[in-house]
């Protein structure tokens, strides 16, 4: 496939994924309008579609945005970009002298799911494409996949976590033939999402990559696809199971406790957010959507022994293989 | 003064402040019990005492926090400090391919104040000696101060910010001859805390310094008490003056969104926030209970033309010379 097909293929699955499941969380929500903002860049480098959901009465606040913005290639992303792509990929090819004559083209999928009742998890996903190319010609040097998928549970259901791993792990074999890259990208996932000042992890985990190919686009897409959908899929069998979980005012200030500690790692750690924050004239809202309507900070409050909020702190501290 | 007494001298009006600080706040808080926490790292190398109110009758959150701390010098912290120090500083001795042989001192106290009430300000204040020695000998080879002080309202009283720049630049004054250092870092606390990525200033900003000395380590002494107690003084008055204004659910909400703002200055940010959660083996809670109890993140929410909410938003945009 060509680079300008492939890159309208990958629009295409982006935004359909984005449709898809925001039309899911409607089938939870039925108070809050849907917020729909399409947005362009004043240096018309970029564009996207905002979607929220605010303070219903299913979400408090939910996001999945669609960005395609194409920027200067700085001497920072391409240090960091070099720095974790495999040897012998096209970047080696960049005179590092001339950097500014190629450009980032970043086109993918964000999404970060916050419910009220706290015995539904947090979910969050990205799926995107990253390429570089020569400003003048639009020539393609490099191009790879990255993404992922990941819970948070405020209360933890060892059987929710244990579906929800098994059913992206069972799509990477059907695409992949083996479990090797769910292994990989878990284990990822595992030293990604962590509040390293805590050592506590973020969530249960999930998938996480980056600079990631597979022998064509096509199958590329094909597990992006794949992973995405799992995702998709699980998340909404498991908010349909938990949803009429009775909870209480305690239940409430444990989520939002949570929720300080998901807005922490968003704020201090997260790679996509800092990239976000240094893109010059990027859209604020539309980055930090991801951050929860309400959180708190209790000084030095550690649960009590033996209470459940108590159990999902420890399994924070050490990662779980749950299939 | 010889350095080591000169450490204890400092030592001294640090804990003093923080006393005086914390029995202050008692004066308006009736409900919550002080939290007082001694803690000493466990390589033996720093101790501090954390003072904190939570969830009281009048302060949603506050802590006063000690912290002495003797870490080694590293290369990231040594660049930066030079980086900021004045050309011919004494860190001009140190040699760069023996930094393993120094450590860095930090002695300060630093505080985070947030009201229930939305029409009392936020207070932030800092007071520290930084100084680099060598391991073996304890010879002191570079010291200086930082610090200073700023003020963070929900709705905006121009008298009060006027009477806060005012009392700071009077005791400046007082120390020095002329209003210059005013000046100066009054503009450095503007540039300081803003919130980058959103192009607004955190509040209305107060003095900010860092790597200063004046002639003698007494004079530079007397310079940190000086704001230090103009600080404490305005803040008291100016709480003491809004504490009865009556406040609706509606002024609730912006003060809680305003704590957001907050929490991300804190988090991407701060310097201090940063080099906190740097140090190996930090005590996490200290540094971190400046965050508010509470705060909200509303999606692009921008409020109405006209309103005192949309008054202080503007204000922020654009420092003000309030003396």
């Amino acid at each position: 496939m060509d680079p300008k097909q492939s890159e309208d293929v990958f629009s295409a699955f982006v935004d359909e994924y984005q449709k898809n499941f925001f039309e899911m969380l409607f089938r939870f929500e039925s108070k809050a309008e849907p917020i729909k903002e399409a947005w362009t860049r004043e240096d018309g480098r970029g564009h996207g579609l905002t979607c929220v959901i605010q303070d219903g009465n299913f979400f408090e606040k939910a996001g999945v945005n669609v960005s395609r913005i194409t920027i200067p290639l700085s001497q920072g992303i391409f240090q960091q970009m070099k720095g974790r792509r495999v040897p012998g990929s096209n970047l080696d090819q960049i005179d590092m002298n001339n950097l500014g004559q190629y450009d980032t083209y970043a086109n993918g999928v964000s999404l970060v799911i916050h419910p009220i009742n706290p015995f539904c998890p947090t979910v969050h996903a990205n799926f995107r494409t990253i390429r570089i190319k020569e400003r003048e010609t639009g020539k393609v040097i490099d191009s790879w996949f990255g993404g992922g998928s990941d819970l948070t549970p405020i209360y933890l259901f060892d059987e929710d976590a244990k579906f929800y791993h098994q059913n992206i792990r069972d799509a990477i074999v059907e695409v992949t033939g083996d479990d090797k890259l769910y292994r990989q990208f878990k284990k990822e996932c595992d030293e990604y999402f962590v509040n390293h000042h805590r050592k506590e992890a973020r969530g249960i985990g999930g998938v996480f990559y980056d600079d990631f190919n597979l022998e064509s686009f096509e199958k590329g897409l094909e597990f992006q696809k794949a992973v995405a959908y799992a995702n998709l899929k699980s998340y909404e069998a498991i908010i349909n199971k938990r949803k009429d979980t009775p909870y209480n005012d305690e239940n409430v200030r444990w989520r939002t406790f949570r929720r300080g500690r998901y807005a922490e790692f968003n704020l201090i750690h997260d790679r996509g957010t800092k990239f976000g924050l240094m893109t010059p004239d990027a859209r604020i809202e539309s980055i930090l959507m991801s951050l929860p309507l309400t959180a708190r900070w209790e000084y030095n409050y550690h649960p009590k022994e033996g209470t459940e909020e108590a159990r999902i702190v420890g399994v924070l501290l050490k990662p779980v293989d749950w299939v």
